[in-house]
């Protein structure tokens, strides 16, 4: 056994950070339980939807069967992604959206987690004068990932939200908190999703405006993470558009229209910044994998994969969503202080049970017991140092379960909700 | 345009090292010379051979009708790798070395640049209290993306080899001064080529242990890049085993095995060291894609894999060799000072010209006015900070351009050659 010694970056990124660190507790879980039946709903992993891998077999057969193929799999490429499909996505979000990208405004990456590691150490952290940059992230709760990226921990700083809250309905909504958020020189750049892991929140055009305002005053580019943005995987379920700019970076991912196992992410913007986050994977990892990015240019070229998105994939998780809301406006009591996120995006339920008498920790444990799992919230708050009740008040829901596992556990749920108030 | 402050990383990061410098220079030669056709032997790119594009098509065509295809391409997958294909290098290696792995010792990364990127700054660069921990190359010239890797480049350090030359055959070859090497408690990590690129050297097994057994004592691991080695793709022209050892992490690479395009790098070693570098990824960029990993465990179960890199892959980079070689013995005159390294393995020859009467940097520039492009060896010398007139005056000439080119080339070369000297 070796017993290596690590640097300081090595026991950084060696630490699994927010829902990472719970997964480890959700296997054993799972694992001692055998026999016993749990209802799960901690996955960010999407279901395979049969059109949809229709849809990537097709094309994959259509690759086979054309003269790039070798080119394609056999041959290293350029850093910067493989050419057709940059020119299919310039294309198709050219005449979408009426831009003009070149094709020096595109960088393809072996999925878009790795867009915020570039982005993250690239902007964020010391510079050459020791000065600490910040990552800097509008509006918490946000994704957990964003929490692991930067392999300098203390660079990372969140802001609390404001929260709109409709007491009658038992919804409510985060807003970034203008008032505290601090964007100047000390920002290295400002990282969000929009729709938004975990909590389904779709920030407005004129938030993201502002946000890109500020932040274009020195110089800071926005990495819009558009993981669950139209055109795909097209999962959002209020009207939103994509907001461009000099200094916003729209990064895309393929996992959720049905290539996660093969890592594709997509960053469009400034010529500058493309050109940075380029030369960082190049010296990392050279470039990223090809097939997947083949059958992709297929699939945008067709317009199929922006089709299959609003036809299959977001009905079928509004679908789910629906079940769960419905369950849970049936089982629990009108006088209990919960509240649902707004449904405005991506694939997630978010639960915030005010005044909860545990822990969203306690809470996840008990929730175990009656074979019900789900995501404690207090993992989605990556650089919200402050301390907040709010923050272990609530749980992440997914929507990847089967409508009858939905029902049972929103069942179970609220049954364990109206034992414990 | 924006105009971002980059922080210490991105700074280092975005500076292009080695060949990557040079191949700016080498395309806007290219394009610049519209009409003048260049024999170009610059590229590290392998070419596609049919047989082995028709195994990776066969494997594919496997996969479209299996089972698992939606598995492997529509879901995320652990960040170790797919546990199919872990399991099918995990036998191969067992039943091949006689080895006992365990699934815990393997690692599935987006190509084997990435495990150097984690292993560098894991283990090399700033501790906690600020000691620098360094990444030693036990040996000089060594491949050239190892001075992009680390995020500290101050941490890689090189030492300049012993040569081993026979001035009668004109045939030269590097070996490690352990007089000079110093791995010591000031040591994160070692790493080195074996076959190298660029030289084509194999360092002996009793050279590999020696170094294994000096780091052992500090806890320090060495990562062997195998990326030319047995059993694939078997890119050995001399006998050769792969060491193994507690500290000695094999790194394999299934780019010259005909899959560049799709990223897959494997690391085997011991279980720690694997769980350092697995959380490394995870928080980077989650896992490797999943197509190239299912359709490679077919062919590795199989067999086929090994077989077509003996068969196939081997003869015929041996083939190119040896027509450079001829070509080389029978137009450079014996009584000028040129040494070819000893070609053991790898896809490239090393040229060196004792005595050079200009640098390597200005001979490329002469031949390419003939039409002739390699890659200046200086490139290759990465975290060797000392002086040595021999770091320019050797190039790299790749063997990936036709049986004819590669005459025509080297016809070209000893010209200009006796014309300099």
């Amino acid at each position: 056994m070796v017993n290596p010694a690590l640097s300081q970056f090595g026991t950084t990124m060696s630490r699994l950070t927010g829902v990472r660190a719970i997964m480890a507790d959700i296997i054993a879980t799972l694992r001692a339980g055998q026999g016993q039946k749990f209802l799960n709903f901690s996955s960010g992993n999407p279901l395979v939807l049969p059109e949809v891998e229709q849809l990537w077999k097709e094309y994959t057969t259509k690759l086979l069967a054309s003269q790039e193929y070798g080119e394609v799999v056999g041959r290293y490429g350029s850093s910067q992604g493989y050419q057709p499909f940059i020119d299919a996505v310039l294309n198709d979000f050219n005449s979408r959206y009426g831009l003009s990208l070149s094709d020096r405004n595109i960088l393809i990456t072996p999925g878009s987690q790795s867009i915020y590691f570039y982005a993250a150490n690239a902007f964020g952290g010391y510079t050459d004068s020791q000065v600490l940059k910040k990552i800097v992230l509008p509006l918490s709760p946000d994704y957990t990932g964003y929490g692991g990226v930067s392999l300098v921990p203390e660079a990372v700083v969140a802001y609390k939200p404001t929260l709109e809250i409709d007491e009658e309905a038992h919804r409510f909504k985060y807003c970034p908190d203008f008032n505290q958020l601090v964007i100047d020189e000390s920002t290295g750049c400002v990282i969000f999703s929009r729709p938004c892991n975990p909590t389904g929140n779709v920030i407005s055009v004129d938030e993201v405006k502002k946000i890109a305002h500020q932040a274009s005053g020195y110089d800071v580019p926005v990495f819009v993470d558009a993981a669950y943005a139209p055109p795909y995987p097209g999962l959002n379920f209020v009207e939103m558009e994509p907001v461009f700019g000099d200094n916003i970076v729209h990064c895309l991912s393929l996992s959720k229209a049905g290539l996660p196992g093969e890592r594709i992410g997509i960053a469009i913007g400034d010529e500058g910044i493309i050109e940075v986050l380029q030369a960082f994977q190049t010296n990392m990892c050279i470039h990223s994998p090809r097939y997947g990015q083949a059958i992709a240019t297929y699939a945008i070229n067709s317009g199929a994969l922006a089709e299959i998105s609003t036809q299959v994939i977001r009905p079928f998780y509004q679908n789910k969503f629906s079940i769960l809301e419905s369950t849970l406006e049936k089982v629990l009591p009108k006088n209990l202080p919960w509240f649902l996120h707004r449904f405005e995006g991506a694939i997630f339920a978010w639960l915030w049970l005010k005044d909860l008498p545990m822990t969203d920790w306690e809470f996840y444990q008990k929730l175990k017991e009656v074979g019900v799992i789900v995501v404690p919230g207090s993992s989605f708050f990556p650089g919200l140092r402050e301390e907040w009740v709010h923050k272990q008040e609530c749980i992440r829901i997914s929507l990847t379960a089967s409508d009858e596992d939905i029902r049972e556990g929103m069942e179970r749920l609220a049954k364990m909700i109206i034992s414990i108030f």
